[in-house]
Order: C-alpha cells, then sequence, then structure tokens
C-alpha cells in the first residue's frame, strides 16, 4: 500500500536567529545536518525506504533531504524539486527577529500573522533586499509577496494531486523533506484538520512522520517514524 | 547556445586504494569531497551556470554533483540520475587492488582489459560479493556482469541521444556529473575521438570541461573551465 513519509527541515541559520525566513534561502545549522542525518538513520534502521523523493525549491529543504538520503544509502532515488513545497512566503517580516517584528508591529498583530490561517502579512516590498523576483530560480514563477497558510496550501494540494499522488497511486513509498508550512498544508488534507486548529500544529524539525495509505490515498494511520 | 559541462567524479575511496571499482558502490575522500566544491566554486565563478544536471546511480557521482551545486548555489536545479552514466563495469576485476591483479592475471593481461577498447574483463561471477544483479537499485535494469569501454559506450549514448540531447538543443545548460569512461564515451562522440585513441584518453577528476555546441550540437570548442 502507498506511503507518504513527511520530514520536515532541520534547524537552519534563521531557525536559531528566530527570524522569520519564508522563502528567503538560508543554510542548515551544523545541529539542523545532523537532525537530517538522524532522519535517514532512521529510515535505514526501520526500512522505510522512500522508491521517490519531493523537496522545494530551497536550500534548506534539499539539504536535509540529501543528506538523510546518503545515511539511508539511498542517493540514487529519483528526486524532484518544486517551488510549491517552498515555506510560506512571510512577506514584510521577512528577515525580522521577534523583536524586531514585535516592535514595529506590536506582540498583538504579530501573534495575528502568525496563527492566523487567512490572514497574510504586509507584502514585501518590491525591491526589497529581500525580493526574490528576479531571482533565476523563480524564473517563469509568479513570486508572491505575502503568504497567509491559506494561501500556501492552495499552491502545495494541487502540487500534491498533480505530481506527486499519481506515484501514491501506482504504489510507492514518497519522502517529501519540505518546510514547516508546506507540511502543514499536507497533514491538513491528509488528516483532515480544521482551518482553526492547523496554525496551531507544531511539526517537529527532523522527525518523519508517516502516513499509511489506502488505494484511495485516504489515511489509515499516522505515526511518527521514531515511535514505530 | 547549448553547452554542456561533464564533471568527472572526485577522488573516491577505492581511487585512494587503488582498486577497480566499476558499479561498486563506494564514497568520495575528503579529498574527493573537496575536488566537488572547488568545482562548483569554479562554476561560480566563472558564471557557467547549468540550467539541469544529470548524473550515475552511484553515489559518488551524485556527491559530487551535490557539492558542486551547493557552492555555486545551485541546489534547486533538476537532477536526473540514470544508471546509463554509471561507470564501466569491470567484472571480475572488482575490488581488486593493481598488486592482486597482476598477481592473478599478469601485467600484460591487466593492461590489455584496461587499454583495449573492446576487449572485456573476465565476467563477475554470479553470487560473488560485488554483485549487483539483486540491489533494489538496480531493479529492472540487467545488470552486466563485465563491460569494454565499447560495452559503456553502447549505453552511454542511447542516453545521451535520447535524455540530455533534446535540452541542448532546446538551449540548455547540462551539467553532468558522471566516471571517467561514462564520460569518455561522451567526449568521444562530441570530439570525434578514434576508438584506439579514446582508452589512453585521462580525464581528470573535478575539473569541468565546457563543449560549446552548435543548434546541431556539433562541438564548436572544448576547454577546461579553469583556463577560460
Amino acid at each position: 500500500m502507498p506511503r507518504l513519509i513527511l520530514v520536515r527541515h532541520g534547524q537552519s541559520q534563521w531557525n536559531l536567529e528566530n527570524r522569520f525566513t519564508g522563502w528567503w534561502d538560508v543554510g542548515l545549522t551544523p545541529k539542523g545536518e545532523e537532525e537530517a542525518r538522524a532522519a535517514g538513520r532512521l529510515l535505514a534502521e526501520k526500512g522505510m525506504l522512500p522508491s521517490m523523493a519531493f523537496t522545494s525549491f530551497q536550500t534548506r529543504a534539499i539539504k536535509t533531504l540529501h543528506l538523510a538520503l546518503e545515511e539511508a544509502d539511498l542517493l540514487w532515488i529519483p528526486e524532484t524539486k518544486d517551488w510549491r513545497l517552498n515555506e510560506r512566503h512571510y512577506g514584510g517580516l521577512t528577515g525580522l527577529d521577534k523583536a524586531e517584528t514585535a516592535a514595529k508591529h506590536g506582540d498583538e498583530q504579530v501573534k495575528i500573522w502568525r496563527r492566523s490561517f487567512d490572514t497574510p502579512p504586509p507584502p514585501l516590498a518590491a525591491g526589497s533586499e529581500f525580493d526574490l523576483a528576479k531571482d533565476p530560480r523563480y524564473a517563469g514563477v509568479e513570486v508572491p509577496a505575502t503568504e497567509s497558510l491559506k494561501d500556501t496550501i492552495a499552491r502545495v494540494l494541487p502540487y500534491y494531486e498533480s505530481s506527486i499522488a499519481p506515484h501514491l497511486k501506482a504504489g510507492a513509498t514518497v519522502l517529501v523533506s519540505a518546510h514547516g508550512n508546506s507540511l502543514r498544508a499536507l497533514v491538513k488534507h491528509l488528516s483532515g484538520i480544521s482551518d482553526e486548529e492547523i496554525t496551531g500544529l507544531e511539526i517537529p524539525t527532523g522527525q518523519p512522520i508517516v502516513y499509511e495509505l489506502d488505494e484511495d490515498l485516504n489515511a489509515q494511520e499516522r505515526y511518527y517514524l521514531s515511535e514505530k
């Protein structure tokens, strides 16, 4: 039966510095690299071996994938990268740390942006140092200026349906290495979580989450691989 | 115009130990990893940025690709792995070091196997510790028991024509991270090198070789990127 394994990237430099990252491309810390390797060792130990992998256009997720696959001796499986698995775009908050954001916008407003399902942060100013509209990586992509979680889901799920689900239906074990919010989109869909609840659901870094699916891709079971 | 960039993987553990490797999967040494990173820095410095990448099913070539792309901030480009870009299969010589091989088969015979265009080494015994016929990585692949350089070319070139050339014709800059003999196949084809000469042509590790091609994929120029 089909299986979907979700892994959130290990600690990034801006996770460590507590800055809003979104689409900005930052690397893993040494701790993040070790989290990725540990995830790969766990896949190997449990015999939970993906036959293909998907990841975002962002270095922290790609590198998490590569380190995990290397540990599991699976670097050779096919991998597909797509911007629609990117992290939620944090708009004008990109690059700010928590203290800067609270000083600029107030604690209450920040809480709303972080926890609201459909209220996006203010847009990133065009030409900002964090503006990726002209990055060659996003050639042909309409780079958003900001995103709510709802907006993020609205690009992740069609990609899941068109590009990942057909492989699952064919019986594949698929690994997705991605981000807190792009993975929330998949968990919300597969576990039927409400709009209100999904914003509070924390997905831990480097912890493979396994969905056992039926042939119609309904979730039969969801578990942390470390607990199996 | 189309461009093809060839990179031979950095030093592997068995390069260092002077053992015949072929399809056996060994990792890079620290020196090999640094060669791969240096290749990536050179791509970035020279602005020679691939838009897509191809590699083999073997860890040393895949990892060379990943380390190079990471240095060039290009981990996000599409990559395709295929067994037809694998190293030549060294048959019954796999795992032997030079001294063992000479003791077993004699210096003259070894020279013939290493330098002949179409004489393969003796086949690898089925069930040998180096037999990959049942490796899940090669499910659906008819794993050879041995290969001459001619045999290697006979699988590399059709793959090049079917899977790489169409992207070049569309104007892509394609990076291929592969092995001494799978790259010889491409160099022989693009530079029109004779059967006799190609066996003696050494492709240095970690040195990007660039082919500038015309729209019919005829080579206009070939150079080491380091010399440009």
